[in-house]
């Protein structure tokens, strides 16, 4: 028997992204701390995209009044979502991963990413049992498997040579299967890298997967937005055996429709079957409404995905040179809108830092410590910002790390 | 170490309200047991009120619309809810309740009743302890105890004698708690019977609760809506202490705002911050637009509730009539929008008889089964329908349990 209290100590939620305004109490501390002037600028929250600077397909609120119009039916669907919006989406769905997706055992709609990566996890998870993580990998990962009472098993993944691609330590991920781990999750475009695994290592995942029986479930939440020179291997069409790859997708963040919470998962249909029951009893359904918001994803206007990776692209070249030229270690984002960087050796800590960063220059990043479980001075940036203000407000990163320093 | 498909075996999902069209599937058995004529009628699905029939109040879609146009800030909120918004919900829900909510502390937006319900749970359980719920009531009490691998402890409500108000079996309850049972859950009005705990039940629950410090979840989604002459006392304004009881409540049903999936949990300090970090791995927040709509939650138009109530009335009293006149056992609706009906003796099981009413006469109604562990011949009726189809749709169950009938 676990107990509650215990299991909840280790659920921080604290440092995770949006929840900034909600804890940025402790300025007695902070005004002991604080050296220098106030960085004067434009106040950027770099902890998620800006949907002011990058606004919704303008389809969304049009197909949501038109749901609300057509009533019930829209209001009350089944716990997996609307029958003629699952067929929709499963199509578009295998259209893009390149495997066929049966919307009637296939495909579930889910509030959010986020919903579909909890389902998922507790559809497979044995209470105190084990799952095999990424390190560094989306911060939820770790969380939902310890709300289970269960063990993270860390596979690390190296991106930092940035003369070649990342690369997840494949003998660490055959260990862990060989010794009984039967859950493996990931995402892909990594967050908060912005690598992604190359089609060797996707297909090893896939044979390892099959060889030892493991169940895989991988995040693809920025796999529509890769920037030029990108290629994306899709796990769910790379080979693995269809019962036991389960792929979560979102047009949260890409598409900056994330006010609706939308998300889906596809594949395995003992999973989809088993996330069902649960999406019964954790949240009935995606908001009905909201899911008539679904018919514009991947039906954008002629031009729009590429008009956001370009702009998307221009913001990445501008960050990455920012703190390339300030000596602070970044890899080249592949996919999707996160950098990465290091920050420089400083007379404080790095929860300090962003917490000064904050209260003296306006600016919100999010802690490596999110991420992975070892100690580093990395903080995640989600770059879909107005591209004057991120890029300033970037240089007060640097400036303010530089007046923080050791030297 | 709990075993997932055990686990998941125990979640039933195919008879839950809502999901009948899912599983409509079993043509060749009907057709063999089925006797008699179709039993013409416009279709009415009993198992969730109809929200053609009673419409959303109209500033709901207006409320949306304004969250969508200011953009980031209502797209993207703390965990527990936009601030703002959570300042004005807790004042009402005060007013309501009789009982004093901090914003800051005590209150909490959730996807749905449902999903304050499910975070309300996996804050206080122990996996693999034991929670004291009440027979009947709402199926998923019961799921989410037994997802989380935790046993039910029925207690039983006793709603037959309808000459008298229903009752709780408060011996039954003491020796749950005194036997270490440190969590009850239940809904009031009850869920499915439509009765109202009475004052003295109330004041005992609280008391007991104190003595044995138990946490209490009380759902009280359908307490807006009383018919006349009953009188509703919140069991948070009954004395017990404010850090063990948590009130769940949404406008899904009276409201007719269930599209857009919000509810509110509220109450316990320690525990809302636990369903804090919960919600941050499960759905985020409830989606962000939508808790806009809020805004004209407990302030609709002058005489809307008054209007709805009387409406409502109507049809029950027609229902309740009918099935009496049948000889039906049915308990008369103090609050909520459930009649509870007994099904005569039949030579079908309860099971095919539900499955031929939806294949012979167009009507959907739920099986007792999702609410009780006991064998019974009840169904569970959402009489929230177009009038004149209900009531037509009750003859024709009565008409097709006697075409059904042993002798």
């Amino acid at each position: 028997m676990s107990d509650v209290v215990e299991r909840f100590a280790k659920l921080g939620v604290d440092a995770a992204p949006g929840q900034e305004a909600a804890t940025a109490t402790d300025t007695a501390r902070w005004e002991g701390l604080r050296r220098g002037a106030d960085l004067v600028g434009t106040p950027v929250d770099f902890s998620h995209g800006d949907v002011n600077a990058f606004a919704p397909p303008p389809s969304a609120i049009d197909d949501f009044t038109a749901g609300v119009r057509e009533g019930a039916e829209q209001a009350y669907t089944t716990y997996k979502g609307r029958p003629a919006i699952l067929e929709g989406l499963a199509e578009k769905l295998a259209d893009f991963t390149g495997s066929p997706v049966d919307p009637a055992s296939q495909l579930i709609i889910t509030p959010g990413t986020q919903g579909a990566l909890f389902l998922a996890v507790a559809s497979c998870i044995d209470f105190g049992g084990r799952v095999a993580i990424v390190d560094p990998d989306y911060f939820a990962n770790r969380k939902i498997v310890e709300f289970f009472d269960a063990t993270p098993v860390y596979i690390t993944l190296d991106y930092q040579d940035t003369s070649r691609p990342a690369a997840l330590d494949l003998r660490q991920l055959e260990a862990a299967f060989a010794d009984g781990v039967k859950v493996f999750l990931f995402s892909n475009p990594n967050n908060p890298t912005g690598a992604v695994y190359t089609e060797s290592d996707i297909a090893a995942i896939a044979a390892l997967a099959d060889r030892y029986e493991v169940t895989v479930i991988v995040d693809q939440l920025y796999s529509r937005m890769l920037f030029p020179g990108t290629d994306f291997t899709h796990l769910r069409a790379a080979g693995i055996g269809s019962h036991r790859v389960l792929t979560a997708l979102g047009p949260s963040k890409t598409e900056s429709l994330s006010g609706y919470r939308l998300g889906a998962a596809f594949g395995a249909p003992e999973l989809i079957r088993r996330m069902e029951r649960l999406q019964a009893i954790v949240s009935l359904r995606a908001a009905g409404y909201n899911q008539a918001v679904l018919a514009s994803w991947f039906s954008e206007p002629p031009g729009w995905m590429e008009g956001r990776i370009a702009a998307d692209q221009r913001i990445r070249d501008g960050l990455v040179s920012t703190f390339t030229a300030a000596g602070m270690h970044v890899r080249t984002t592949e996919a999707g809108s996160y950098v990465y960087p290091q920050l420089p050796e400083m007379s404080i800590s790095v929860g300090d830092f962003i917490a000064l960063l904050r209260v003296q220059a306006g600016v919100v990043v999010t802690p490596g410590s999110e991420f992975t479980p070892r100690e580093d001075r990395r903080v995640r940036l989600n770059f879909s910002q107005d591209p004057d203000a991120a890029l300033a407000a970037a240089g007060r990163i640097v400036e303010l790390a530089q007046c923080y320093g050791t030297t």
